[in-house]
């Protein structure tokens, strides 16, 4: 299953006791031989960064861009904590290595939980050589579920591809999270893996890209935590790809970790997949769409299964992007609610029924301009209040 | 009460039929005599703006800034109506303006309600002769009910100064709404009387800035309505005031309607004050103050009376300011809860106690320089949701 689907690579998760619950919170992938692979990262902008994210930017720069490995825990963010933090972050790193058989800047580091707690180092650091150890060509869905916060559904994703030999390449990968939707749990975490032979200059251009198009195009509640990262490796067994071809499969691969992300956001009953085109240029369709999808407003609307356009209109005219009232086109579910400064007549009962179901389809063109934009989001429930307004 | 307050203004409200529900839905504010007197407005900038705002615009720079009246209804927004939306509003301000003896361009109009639908004219002409007829000095009551929509109070202010030559000057104001917080009911509207004299462009200037320290300090829930709009009228009787003196007067007006706005904002259980001080400069303390206040996350916390520094220290990180996350400095009620990168002890009682009070204060210390912002802000609710699921 995921990242262990590519042939090369073994995970494994396991609990380790941060999670009061016993459930598991430690998880490590990595190169079935131990030896360096190719490795690219993106991670937040956010100027709280986590240790752990510090420590990985770093080791990619010293490293060239490679790695043998990745760990990961969950339970506890190892964010806001200082110097005390890195130290953890490095020695998380260091002990890795050392059971891989690897250098420590040859190991990147993730966590995610509650923030500004120091990690309970006595636990992880025993439980590192035994996850080692435990590595394996199945640890797929292990290391997955040990990722989870309040997730309540692993995130795995596989695809394969044809590389320029003719033979088939493979893309896994494990996720948690929707950006900062969870209670204490910040973060959002992804591991990728690939057997496509790139370099490291090529691998971070097509990570970035891929996320561009993908978790970033993700938005639960404008909220973008310390600690979110997004990471490949890269072994190279299967050769060179076209990098069209490589760049679509991995914006795939991506895309398919971010609409699960959305599907069970905590709290959420709707996924919103929200197209703005007829902008002015990208960047104003992306303002546009981000802002109207971030409204507490809209969001409480979808949750009513409220084709309500007029919060739409409201939205985009306050975004700060430049169009013409008269211009705005608003559907949903295919169906033209507003047009011509008008509402228009519907199918109510068809209307009523998209409104229903679990993904929504909202539609707004500007008629500006070439612009356009996509972001998929979710409803705002008395589910995501009960599960935030409390940290304990 | 209020506007009416001021020597020299009259006011009226009634219900003439918007609201289904029979409750007053239609204001006037007017000078005693029908004659002009100086004006000024600030208005929404949001890009959908609603035809009232436009009338009221244009008719300011017909008259150079004056005005003798203000016709307002409640329940339906006329906005996003088009055309038919602006005959309608100067309709409105015609038949106020025969009514009350002056021309149609001296008279400012305001709607708030539904948007997207026409007005029901056939309702509103017909009434206003009749408030016109019933505008006195003690109408200023009757006006702040007619402008409410899901308000459950009426925002009224009064408070005097001196003028130069010794005597008093008086403004008074009535106001409805918080932002956006409204479910269909979108829109801040505020008018302010005073008998000080100004001439249009200092009183323009003054509004704005008072505006600038009040309403737009102010943020429910981020949104930005079709509607939004202050108007002040300014008689003169009263004489000239020193300029530092008014500048202050009528921001403490518009501060102590925009802290009701807030303390009645629909669903909200909690009034927030949020300072940032230590920001690199005004506009990045402002940025993180907004961002942070706007943030589902950090309202549910508040909601949950948790005095949770990790999402605001997260918060300020993603807002896009400079900063550097070791000099951050949170507290809660005036006790640090976050410094020098560790969560602090407190006293928790104290701090439990300050958290389930109605008003809660919040300080964050970026530690950078010398720019600071204030805004006032709500929790997020289950009643918000509730309130706000529906149009219908």
């Amino acid at each position: 299953m995921s990242v262990t689907k590519v042939p090369g690579f073994v995970a494994a998760g396991m609990a380790c006791g941060i999670k009061a619950s016993g459930a598991e919170d430690l998880a490590v992938v990595a190169t079935a031989d131990g030896l360096p692979v190719t490795a690219a990262g993106v991670f937040t902008s956010n100027q709280m960064t986590a240790p752990p994210v510090l420590v990985s930017r770093e080791h990619l720069v010293t490293t060239g861009g490679r790695a043998a490995a990745v760990v990961l825990n969950s339970g506890n963010a190892n964010a806001a904590t200082g110097t005390a933090g890195r130290v953890d972050a490095e020695a998380m790193c260091a002990l890795t290595a050392d059971a891989v058989g690897c250098k420590p800047a040859e190991v990147l580091v993730c966590s995610t939980g509650l923030i500004g707690f120091q990690l309970p180092m006595e636990k992880i650091l025993p439980a590192i050589p035994k996850i080692v150890a435990d590595l394996g060509g199945d640890g797929g869905m292990a290391a997955a579920r040990a990722m989870m916060t309040t997730d309540t559904v692993p995130r795995l994703t596989v695809l394969t591809g044809t590389a320029l030999d003719g033979g088939t390449f493979t893309i896994g990968g494990v996720a948690k999270g929707a950006a900062m939707l969870e209670p204490n749990m910040a973060t959002m975490l992804a591991v990728l893996t690939t057997d496509a032979l790139l370099d490291a200059t090529t691998a971070t251009d097509l990570l970035r890209s891929a996320v561009g198009v993908s978790f970033n195009c993700l938005t639960v509640d404008g909220a973008e935590s310390t600690n979110d990262t997004v990471l490949l490796l890269a072994s190279g067994s299967a050769g060179p790809v076209a990098t069209d071809e490589m760049r679509a499969a991995l914006s795939d691969a991506c895309r398919d970790l971010a609409i699960q992300m959305a599907d069970d956001a905590e709290g959420s009953t709707k996924t919103v997949f929200l197209t703005v085109t007829g902008a002015a240029n990208d960047i104003e369709a992306a303002k546009g769409a981000r802002d109207t999808a971030n409204c507490q407003l809209v969001k409480c609307s979808w949750y009513g299964e409220d084709p309500y356009w007029g919060r739409i209109a409201s939205e985009m005219g306050a975004a700060g992007i430049t169009f013409d009232p008269s211009t705005i086109t608003i559907s949903y579910g295919g169906q033209v609610v507003y047009a011509a400064e008008r509402a228009q007549s519907v199918d109510e009962v068809a209307l009523a029924a998209h409104m229903a179901g679990r993904r929504i389809d909202l539609k707004v063109d500007l008629g500006q301009g070439d612009g356009s934009a996509w972001v998929v989001t979710t409803d705002l429930s008395h589910a995501y209040i009960d599960e935030n307004m409390r940290t304990s």
